[in-house]
């Protein structure tokens, strides 16, 4: 539980879906606007098992960080709408049970596309990932970009939604 | 609880996973392999309902026939790999909330393409959705199809696994 919610400012869940590697970040904002980061990594399921199970895994892991952490928020990339039906569909599979996890823990769910994240992060739309990380590493002021890459993209995400969403004052 | 589930045979549910409307049917293989329609029937969402909405009704819905039921399987339509894949993208929503319902479930989970469905329960892969229906109504002795066309599609991937499923004696 938190002690003091108003004190200790909004904390959002950021992720980037995917079947194989889910990457997440948790970041509080304070009342203030700044952010700092709380945690990150990434959900990784086996390619050997049904895919059943590796959305059970990719639903089991969210719901325990939201038990975790308790965020308010959750802000989940949205997908970019390339030409591969067969890797969407899979996407959508993972996509479903992420926003299940959210929608089970009554969590306010905010969807932002990749260029939408990149340009909050990084400044334009077409910023590469690795200018993406550079500028999560200097918005959180941290030692060293989150790695691996997925944990940083799930962490953008939640920054995004931090500079970007409406907060109440 | 089953009472005597030997003598009663297995009960299957059959799925086909739609974000706007996804068709359920039940049925029970007795042991001597003969099927029976035990309930079927459409789960729909309302399509101005947030995207994590709709695929929690879904979710919900498919427990709730999971504890009326008790199946030992599930059976769900694979889709076809289409062009679009932003509806591919949806779909994989609604699969993903249906997969995860059954695995949390630990029921045994099998996935059958549009063709073998139709193959298995009307005699040929091409088979239309008027044949489909006639067919599922003439195997399991109904005195009409079962509608809407979704509870039929739901009843036939049941039927499917009732007539081409691997069961111990």
């Amino acid at each position: 539980m938190n002690s003091s919610p108003a004190a200790e400012g909004v904390l959002i869940l950021g992720i980037d879906p995917g079947t194989a590697a889910t990457g997440y970040g948790v970041v509080r904002r304070a009342s203030d606007a700044g952010v700092t980061l709380v945690e990150c990594g990434v959900i990784r399921t086996t390619p050997r098992e049904p895919l059943a199970i590796r959305i059970r895994e990719i639903y089991d892991s969210i719901v325990t960080i939201i038990e975790r952490h308790e965020p308010a928020r959750v802000s989940v990339e949205d997908v970019f709408h390339g030409k591969n039906a067969q890797s969407a569909l899979k996407l959508g599979h993972a996509r479903g049970a992420i926003l299940l996890a959210a929608a089970h823990s009554d969590l306010i769910i905010a969807e932002y596309a990749p260029r939408q994240i990149k340009k909050a992060v990084a400044g334009h739309g077409n910023a590469s990932k690795d200018q993406v990380a550079f500028m999560v590493k200097q918005q959180l002021r941290l030692l060293e970009a989150p790695k691996p890459a997925d944990a940083a993209d799930g962490v953008a995400a939640a920054l995004c939604h931090a500079l970007m969403g409406s907060f109440p004052r």
